[in-house]
């Protein structure tokens, strides 16, 4: 199998060595500093039977690929692409989601794989208590976390925090969830009444992208908790009213790529090579 | 609030007592044998706002009522009920849900509430942990143990297991719980593809209402392997095949009642409560 | 190899089992309830180059063997060693091990190895927690359990435990367990300062031999808390205090042979191993 | 009580205000640069009952004091203190020592005492999982890590990696340490018998003070294999042969003190305090 990889960072980078290794023939484009070999767009795809595209490939007029110094254009790339290829990229929308409809190019978004999601989050958990124990001046073990939120990632960080020894409240707002904080050993908490609990806390982590820590709900923080950012923007914590409290908070996003790329990457070739499967066995 | 609590088994009598421990007004009814005071149904119900029935309450002419010597009429006591009061009562199906239908009883089904599948779950997971403890010559601690798929159950179990010391893989369908699964430090595997790794397990349990072992997959394993069939009737392991083959295959359905009945009737109580409050906010 | 294995319960059969399923060449005595060929012991012993009496191998006239119709006698088992055998037996005192010395008898006494020993804690520990799921109308997860003494059988209990969802307190007495303890995410307390702390408990499971409750310590617990006892008799919980309080105990001496005697079978081997190879060594 | 908190790193100046914190009058001498109020040596023992030291306290002429631009001399300290006062110091040698026994100074060194080893082995193991987390490209979940060494911090770091879904051996020499290894669901090694093993692990982490990663050894690794030496110096890991062979090795001494500093200081105020305890029931 032939595989274009073009643009993205250095888990994009790491994604051409993995699929190389697996015995691939690839071929980089836009990825000069990323420690492969590169080509122009144009050689990097001939032959080629996937093109792969990063996560996130980017809704503008160019593809993301921040290692490169020149634009690798969408409209170039996607007049580049024959009816016998078919594309493969990460949060496609914008100008590169109008071209592949307007060309008609074949395609699958590879970061709606629930897999690959799962993998993230995963990897956003390790990096998050990664986050924690460097950016605290205490261990982990011994201290009391709030997680919000129990999504993929506060299940499986909260998970880590607990087994690393930290005393782990998760909050949620479905009566279900609530039972599995509990059936999982973890304290449980509702997201709509942490009123009156917070001031126990050494550190809080938000996993969810709604305003659930105001100022109210910050001003009852211990002046030297840490708050842990990982929702999307905006966020769930008014980070305006945690300055002016002097609360530190920290924004985490794009853990994966960042604390563990070589990991991400494999998770993304686990998501292509589960596409691929399905696409052949059709 | 008045509840009246009728039929029902161990976990029905621990219901009624820990109700009357959250300072209710409880009334019992054909729970003779389980150590609490009774009355007949028609004085237990009166005043009552909530009746409660078992679970499983039957779906034929009888409540189920296993510690009480004398039946009690599904048609009997939907008779005795009034419109200001609301019937909880768990797996409604049969003679009972037409009786509650055509006399427009008020009622829900506590059996479908999420977080009480959940606590079940987590009640069965324990008490499978205990089952493979007690059944088996070995220590689960070194053992390799195959929990054939990813539900509730399997999920609680599974990581029950692994932190006591087990070698623990999970097997599923989808590659969502594959990850999963690899993401909670557990090994996955395809239930489609068991074949050829089945001899190196020492127990196998089985959550899945389909045929995953059958003759051919039993024929693989180890002579003292222990089957545990908590998937309910007619369960996922051909029993028959398993006798002929010298496997022990112990089936285990209802577990939480028999396994933890006072942690069930809280879970059940949990439930109940939650019901309640959401009909009163409405 | 050969091996002569004398007397002993089931797990001295499993032993020999084990044995032989190495490759040794194995000839049993004094086991005939336990599903092994038996032969006289001047038989079993002839060109055994290591004989194998059981755990605890009996320190009066005759060897400890429960599935024996016919005595063996510790002065007609000695007589019939030669001088090129080695005797391995587990505990020995009294007559044997008067009879040992008399003799001048090549021997090591395999309880003396501290593998065995540690091996024989979580032997107990996963006993143990069988116990308690098996005795208590509730789960462990979400109980509260107070694990008296940091020796290896609390150590290995109390992580368990608190592995399984249980809120585990350990207690003990030196500063340095202390630590442990709370390094391992557990609660400490001091075995000295329970009084006060121990009403909140669902379980009690002491491992000191030394009377630790006593009935002022007893008086102070729910009367549905479960007392487990795992030390060796006369034990730490005052029995007689404990029943006038109407408050249950359970004594569970010899978990290993008993919970898990396949297990316990392989502890003894690798520690018989373990003696043989540095006999040989030397 | 009053304490003189003199020389010493950030640790030193944590510990001061977790004293003050609970409630005693602290006075602090050649912390300048800690951001706590300093006073000349004279003036800070000046009425204190105990003088503490820092960890370590240094052999040289000069107390340990990095956050100061004066040194502070052993003579002339030693010389600041009275017959009622008691020094207070950690890891005391040289120099220092031999002035205290010269002058009959009343001192304990809370280094010796075993909980501050136990809670520094677990600040140290919780700085080793961040240390690996932060230096490779891919998460601990999955991957496979070998501890060389099963004394306090190999115990407790084995533990972390194995709970955050690693795969862990530990290598150790005694047969004890093996089946306590196994007993705690990890992997054992011999430490001894490393060769024809090594290829296989993502990450090395040496414990023991001993050259048991040589050039042969080493030569065994993964190129991309991470070597994290634990042990003080000059370590186990020979750096020049890792060097030649483009492997990374990491040394990290002191990480109590770095990765926590806050945690770290509670340490040696708890052993401070069980010091204290003991003097004065004397």
């Amino acid at each position: 199998m032939d595989f274009a990889v073009i643009g993205g960072d250095m888990r994009q980078a790491a994604l051409a060595r993995l699929l190389a290794a697996d015995g691939h023939n690839v071929c980089c484009a836009g990825l000069e500093g990323g420690g492969v070999e590169c080509f122009p767009p144009e050689t990097a795809l001939e032959g080629a039977r996937y093109v792969v595209l990063p996560l996130p490939v980017g809704g503008g007029d160019y593809i993301n690929a921040p290692l490169s110094g020149r634009g690798i254009g969408a409209e170039e790339l996607t007049g580049l692409i024959c009816p016998n290829q078919t594309l493969l990229a990460g949060k496609v929308e914008g100008r590169l989601a109008e071209l592949i409809k307007e060309r008609g190019i074949r395609f699958a978004d590879y970061f709606t794989r629930e897999e690959l999601t799962v993998r993230n989050a995963a990897i956003t958990a390790e990096g998050a208590v990664e986050l924690l124990m460097r950016e605290m001046p205490v261990t982990l073990l011994g201290r009391r976390v709030l997680v919000v939120g129990f999504g993929r990632i506060g299940k499986l960080l909260a998970l880590r925090l607990h087994l690393l020894g930290a005393r782990v409240t998760v909050s949620a707002r479905k009566s279900a969830d609530m039972a599995w904080i509990e059936c999982l050993g973890l304290e449980s908490a509702d997201t709509r009444r942490l009123r009156g609990r917070l001031g126990g806390f050494d550190a809080v982590v938000n996993t969810v992208p709604a305003p659930v820590l105001d100022a109210r709900a910050l001003s009852e923080l211990k002046r030297d908790c840490l708050c842990l950012e990982l929702a999307p923007k905006p966020g769930g914590v008014d980070t305006d009213a945690a300055g002016e409290l002097g609360i530190r908070v920290i924004a985490a996003p794009g853990l994966p790529g960042k604390a563990a790329p070589e990991s991400a990457a494999a998770a993304i070739k686990e998501a292509i090579n589960n596409i691929i499967n399905e696409l052949e066995s059709e």
